[in-house]
């Protein structure tokens, strides 16, 4: 794992993120990374025309020398004239994130954990290891099912000797609504038989028996488990991504030791509050929510910092693709939280010596002790 | 369809509102207007205590000559003064609503659109056919169940060559957790055979195959349709009329090329608005919120604007009855944007030319575009 | 019922408590009386570092003469030098809490109302009966289940004659999404056969029919019935608490006069509002959540303030155990009210008039109306 930078701004630990695009992006790609949705903008409309377009007029350009909000093609004229590479290192070092947690698993050709790291002038890197994808490549090179199912426990105890997270997609596979209970061996027999045999290469694992299979052979290593919850792209049905459909299972997983992480959570991030709340082993974050929101995130973050204890939030960008995703989503994070904190000591409601604690420790001090980082 | 009128507010194009009641209410008849309930209030409260009502009192009194927040019998004796059509005359005319789509089918004695626009000093007019409304008159009149379905396939393709949308309010008469696919024909004939056999005139179409029979067929003219989502009367249960339950339903009918309208959605409103990001199909209002949470207004609106597409949101009163809910309706959506955007443009947040383009969109554009309006 | 004390804050009823500690708690116990938890926070985390902790640290010990934000470990120990007689004694005296209506059917060994008032300084008191308490306690004693159900049913009709309201607890016991209607007589004897034959003394009723039958039998007397809803500790499912599941038996329990109280609801605490709105019979409090989200109790008493009619709304602490409790649940509702108020009066959209009103019916006048206390 790479060596730590110290920017001016508070250092960040960015628990859950993603790799670079190698290439340069045209308009419609650029616009396409700025949305969930899976098809074109509607005649008429752009996704620039959004909060996470506006965040990204108003943060990026300055740091490629343009003003705030100048017009769309201007910036991508001067992103093009600077290079990818170039890009990245201008607008990853402005964010103050010295420790990067990527998830490995984007099916899309991105860059690995330790290019992004240099990119961003040699931070930290820690691998997040994404169940499904895992089990797909087995499942690619696996000659039958004793094989897939052999090599899969292998790959996870290996993974857990290197990795410092894993992380599952469940909720746009199949759903939050899953049976909480470990699968019996015959039931993951049988459904990693009927997987195999109807599966061409690549093919995505959705079989609620096997997507139970890979979270509990996570939590049995004892490693933190990543799970994304709420909003995300139209794979999934919203409500069935609601975190409070986890608990039964973050019942019948307490035992394990394994630490439950919900990712962006939004707009059941109340919800993923309390469950932090509630449950010694159950940790939260808001990463996605506060990009997508821009002018909106220190509202949603707020909501977030009514039930979850301080111990229990984190900070994430969920960035992948453009390094314009690490600035907005630190930038926003940074300065909803300082609003919300300068707001609640200029009150007397907390006093200045907390508020300074619970930043540093939302920002980096909750990760750093969860997934055992060691001091920043 | 009317003419235009411009007054001097920015222009709005109210996509989803009613038509007004033809005589003078009295006070409880004011009152119950201006609540869901399906009761008097109970003794020792009043429905005049709350947002609505208080919004009421600030923006219409001084419309009529009065003082904002005189006592409500002072403002109903200077209503009555006045009588219905001109205090229709004085309240619509400052709403700075240029164009009304108005959804004709609800029960009560309203006026019909070419009068609203009229009283509303020549705004443009447009019907919003709803649906069920039209398959209950088509069973009044039908002889029996061929000529039911006949006629209902007829009055919907001669409604689709007339109004600029379908509306159902399928989320009244069942819930949005309906199934997604079309009803198969012998399905369809089925629900109506034991509808029509069991109905005396009048009746109201709860039937679940038949309102998705309804659905499937408006989807399938094209035109854009309009689902009531979120708080209403007491007809409805709020937790089965989150938009989120449409999701199926928002993928089965993309293909139809038929724009999925989000009415209300309150308090799922972030919901809808991430449906309205994550599919190019789908588009949402908050239009009676907004009237319904007065003070709150601006609050209720801001969470809209966190997902939703800035392109894909739009401005509704759903007044009915009273022409002081156009008001209100009007009042509350214009402040509460512009007190959002001065906040986010003063912020550096947005940029000035960003939001005024923004507040058209939302206020008036976007509706012209996907009821296909033509310029304001 | 005890004499009436009128402290200079606007007075406030208190229309759900509970008891006190009869003895000094601990560090550990004291953090454990701050969460919602089942555990001890992990490690490197405390229960202290949260917005209730935050808000206990504001209000507190200023009336145990220490500066706000002291250090917890100088607090605890200026609570120790004073005793638990009184701390209670300068913390309750503080809060304007007129009258104090307080389940008595928490298990921990708390004092009664008649105690907790007195420590108030002479406050008035009224019990409200938990009806899963009264059930366990009348099965103890039972030799068989015609006993229990006839002993319930008279214990049931007594208690209605000296308590205020009826309290159930059926959220954390099975959920909110029970069978809307009373059970028929055979099937609560049944469920009672098989719930007496498996119970040991003091074991806990989760029998959805026994529930149930207590819920109506509750509602049959004509008195209010508290009903837990949205948050609370860890043997509750989150979702299963939505108020919004209740629809039904609202509809149902209508005829019988009973005023259903939903209790706390957040995060669901507009859909709580919302049946305020549409139900005569329904009305809410968000007495709990306001405690928890400490410097955020403004903006989530501001979300309650949407829909619910402003004759619906009342204000509880759900405090138990600490004094501390009474004192930030009426600071943080009576300043976040005031703000809120104060805010939409200077922007000219509520009337002085009105404002001053409403305050005084939330923080009293429903209580009092409802549970027919008689005048303040």
């Amino acid at each position: 794992m790479g060596a730590h930078a110290k920017p001016s701004p508070p250092a960040l630990v960015d628990h859950h993120c993603h790799g670079l695009l190698r290439t340069e992006p045209g308009p419609d790609a650029f616009a396409a990374l700025l949305s969930e949705s899976d098809a074109p903008a509607p005649s008429g409309t752009t996704f620039l025309d959004s909060q996470l377009g506006y965040a990204v007029r108003r943060w990026c350009p300055p740091l490629l020398g343009l003003d705030p909000h100048c017009a769309p093609a201007e910036y991508l004229e001067r992103r093009r004239e600077l290079g990818p590479d170039e890009t990245a290192r201008r607008l990853l070092r402005s964010t103050g994130i010295t420790d990067y947690l990527v998830d490995t698993g984007l099916d899309d050709d991105l860059t690995g954990p330790e290019e992004l790291a240099r990119a961003a002038g040699g931070a930290a890197w820690h691998e997040v290891v994404r169940l499904e994808r895992l089990a797909e490549r087995i499942a690619d090179a696996a000659g039958d099912r004793a094989e897939f199912l052999a090599g899969l426990s292998h790959a996870v105890g290996e993974a857990a000797g290197t990795a410092v997270a894993f992380k599952s997609v469940a909720a746009y596979r199949y759903g939050l609504d899953f049976e909480p209970n470990p699968p019996g061996q015959a039931e993951v027999r049988a459904a990693a038989d009927r997987w195999l045999a109807c599966r061409t290469p690549g093919g995505r694992l959705t079989d609620p028996v096997l997507l139970r299979h890979l979270l509990w052979s996570a939590a049995e290593t004892g490693l933190p488990l990543q799970l994304h919850t709420g909003f995300g792209d139209p794979d999934l049905t919203l409500h069935r991504c609601d975190p409070a459909l986890l608990t039964d299972f973050a019942r019948a997983v307490r035992p394990t030791g394994s630490a439950l992480v919900l990712l962006h959570c939004y707009p059941y991030h109340r919800s993923a509050a309390y469950l932090a709340h509630a449950f010694p082993h159950v940790y939260a974050d808001v990463g996605l929510a506060l990009s997508y929101s821009g002018a909106r995130a220190e509202a949603v973050l707020a909501e977030a910092l009514e039930l979850a204890p301080f111990g229990k939030l984190m900070f994430s960008t969920d960035a992948a693709g453009l390094a314009e995703l690490y600035v907005v989503g630190a930038e926003l994070f940074r300065r909803g939280l300082a609003r919300l904190l300068d707001g609640w000591v200029g009150d007397g409601a907390w006093s200045a010596g907390d508020a300074a604690r619970v930043a540093e420790l939302i920002g980096a001090g909750n990760a750093r002790r969860v997934y055992g980082l060691g001091p920043g």
